[in-house]
């Protein structure tokens, strides 16, 4: 990058908030999918104001621009894989506004999904959408992947939150989409199609959700299963009864050994094959009611063990292992790619046994968990190889996995199902990407992604893969 | 049209179902808004291959197409300005998949919504999206435009409910967007691009719909208020009490008088200033709960009536003043210009005091009903003349009627409303959309709409004025 570019965003924004120290850049190289690459500068943003005088600087000088929250993408989305620009939004974190009459609120970009989750709920408000990562992800992030998360079942994404947008667009104009208003069909839906777009059609610098009222009981509900098949009956049994929980989520039998090992506090019970956990939020005696049909409906296919929370504390017992996961497949392994896939409901079932398959033909264990609701699964394949994924696994592991990948990927798709339930494409899904579309859709997404970023600065290198396996 | 064009359609769709008779002409020439303009060929389409074929044809010969559902659009939506060739697609109309335990349904676009939402309850399933025209217009128009209705406030609008779709492009080829899963974020988010473009963009021929459990239990609760304020004041109770109906309906006095005139044996209480409605579902402890939590803070604001419904059929009748209002509006005038802003909750009372205004003001009698929950108001303007809109009224009131939206329109977005909630803009709102919308964010939709139908063959005329008023 030319120096004259540092300079001048030197005289846009404050110079503390502006810094090409190798610490600055190091600390803003990767997300959590392990990659890295170094910007030439970092850049602390606070106004809108800023950003589009950065664009129109970085538009000019055809300078990569590449936003980043808390990086806890782990698709590679907020990876600054060609240098340039890094906009970091930690510092552009207002809560501008909560308004309990309109249902709305308007905030920037680097709030903490959790930090906004309690302020809203001081106002007996509700804002649903709940990535793993909430504690430290951002809404900004949230935005550009779409991101997901336990409660999409009964509530929908982040999608089905946002009303609203300010965009800076690619040449540093600022448009705003959508609006404060709980309905609205004037013009194209630029709102939804700016959601998901992975910061590569323009940087939101102020987003308005939509909230909903405060439920006023929970309750959860977890079952130990001797077969994977009875959880999946259990979930296809509930929504049959037309009760629908906010979350119902599985965990199979690796993640299951995993947390034994790591959490035996836990007692996880040693023949279980499969674990739900299921929860309730609403009215009180409406909530009870659901738990309490539930818990029939349970005993009916007879689980190993039942609980039923009674209180807080105990609900969050039942989450330790679903939330112990993670960790502790780290415990038992040095490196894990986890995909997202999501499938039909009805495809569950048939997607778990092939991965049983392709798990023992590959040697690579295989180890599931996710949301049993809509048929969003969480799969980690643990890699032995104790170097890190980004600096080079050992060509033949690499191949192995590449295989296992493949074939997930095109069985998942056969199935009816995507590549990404919540994650996005980012880097590491970007050569699937024909897999799912034909040529006539990728070829719509590119021309979309030309319109809006003519100069191709804004996140380049992400959704889109050098090459198309059909051309 | 040259006559080729019209032997290459008979070539392609059975000649029974292609015809350029002026009386099947004249059928399709117009919609809810009382504009008509005359294709040149109406063909019944049935297959998306005859679609794509057509297309091909259509963008060859720069012919322009519009597609026709029930032709319930009040803006003009399905009116073919242009002449061209007329798409109905009341024959293709098959419902063609609904998967209980994928929760989703794939339907043809000229499926009727009511027709569609009795199918799904057979399986216990619920499609929420209800517009006013439910009982005759079709799903390809709801998504066309967006569609609300009356269970927005809880359930959403019908882009909620839309997965996927196949699209014919304007070139013929034909695209696939989202799919049949719950979530899903890989590549642009075309979908609901799609929905609300108004037929401008692409040609649905299948739609993926995403359904929910059947709620087991409604509760119906009317009251009557001595002033509009009280119905207000209630939504916002309501909501502060952590209590979503599934409809908050309101009606004001002129709605109320024409009713009452128009169905005495409704019993209207003569001092009334305002109605509510309002419905609750759920399980049935929850929707008696929260019907009896709403009939105590009724209450507290002292309504001169207040009724809660036993049983359906005491339901039916409580909704039978707000589905009244339709026809006894037209009893007390012989034209009605009906617009539907929608704007934040906190500005419903400013927005009704500047229509009493604006009523007064203009000497154009005003009636207000519409959706207390979303904020989306139905305002309808009782025109005098007796002569129809499409073919001239008086210069004089056109003038006057012109300024009152005008003034309307203005007010509603200074108040950060939109000129549309679920109506659309068409034709008869394009001229406005430069108050909405800057010169940037129009800039956009053009380019979109340039992306996607480079010839201007796709329903044009639509969306977008001749001119925009701040060039």
């Amino acid at each position: 990058m030319k120096s004259v570019v540092y300079n001048r965003l030197r005289r846009i924004v404050d110079a503390s908030r502006v810094s090409d120290a190798i610490e600055d850049r190091i600390v803003s190289s990767y997300d959590a999918s392990r990659i890295k690459y170094l910007p030439d500068v970092v850049v602390k943003i606070i106004t809108t104001k800023e950003v589009s005088e950065i664009l129109k600087i970085a538009y000019t000088e055809k300078v990569p621009v590449y936003t980043r929250g808390a990086g806890s993408s782990v698709t590679g989305s907020a990876v600054p894989v060609k240098g340039g620009i890094l906009l970091d939004t930690s510092l552009m974190n207002r809560i501008v506004e909560i308004s309990p009459v309109d249902l709305t609120a308007v905030v920037e970009p680097g709030v903490v999904v959790t930090d906004f989750q309690k302020e809203v709920e001081k106002y007996n408000l509700f804002y649903p959408p709940d990535p793993a990562s909430a504690d430290f992800c951002t809404i900004g992030g949230n935005v550009a992947t779409g991101a997901g998360g336990l409660r999409c079942i009964k509530y929908g994404t982040t999608r089905d939150y946002v009303l609203g947008l300010e965009v800076v667009l690619s040449d540093g104009r600022i448009i705003n989409t959508g609006g404060g208003t709980l309905k609205k069909v004037s013009g194209y839906d630029l709102t939804r199609l700016m959601v998901g777009s992975e910061g590569t059609l323009g940087i939101f610098t102020r987003i308005i959700l939509r909230l909903i009222p405060k439920p006023t009981a929970e309750s959860t509900i977890s079952a130990f299963f001797d077969t994977p098949d009875k959880a999946i009956e259990f979930g296809v049994l509930l929504l049959e009864k037309g009760i629908l929980p906010r979350s119902l989520e599985f965990m199979d039998r690796a993640c299951l050994m995993a947390v034994n090992k790591y959490r035996p506090d836990l007692k996880i019970p040693p023949t279980s094959q499969a674990m739900i956990l299921v929860e309730f939020d609403g009215q009180p005696e409406d909530v009870n009611n659901q738990a309490t049909q539930s818990c029939k409906l349970l005993e009916g296919i007879q689980p190993i063990t039942l609980k039923r929370a009674v209180n807080k504390e105990e609900a969050k017992y039942l989450w330790s292992v679903r939330k112990a996961i993670s960790a502790a497949l780290y415990s038992i392994t040095t490196q894990k790619i986890s995909e997202d896939i999501c499938v039909p409901r009805h495809a569950i079932k048939p997607i778990l046994s092939y991965l049983n398959e392709i798990g023992a033909s590959s040697g690579i264990p295989v180890a599931v968990f996710g949301h049993l609701g809509d048929g969003n699964l969480h799969i980690n394949f643990l890699v032995s190889n104790p170097s890190d994924r980004a600096f080079g696994t050992s060509k033949e592991q690499e191949a192995r996995l590449a295989g296992v990948l493949d074939k997930l990927f095109t069985k998942t798709i056969k199935l009816g199902g995507t590549l990404s339930g919540e994650h996005g494409i980012g880097m590491t899904k970007a050569k699937y990407l024909p897999l799912e579309w034909g040529r006539d859709e990728i070829e719509l997404f590119r021309a979309i992604k030309q319109l809006f970023d003519p100069k191709n600065i804004l996140n380049p290198d992400k959704i889109f893969s050098q090459y198309d396996v059909w051309v």
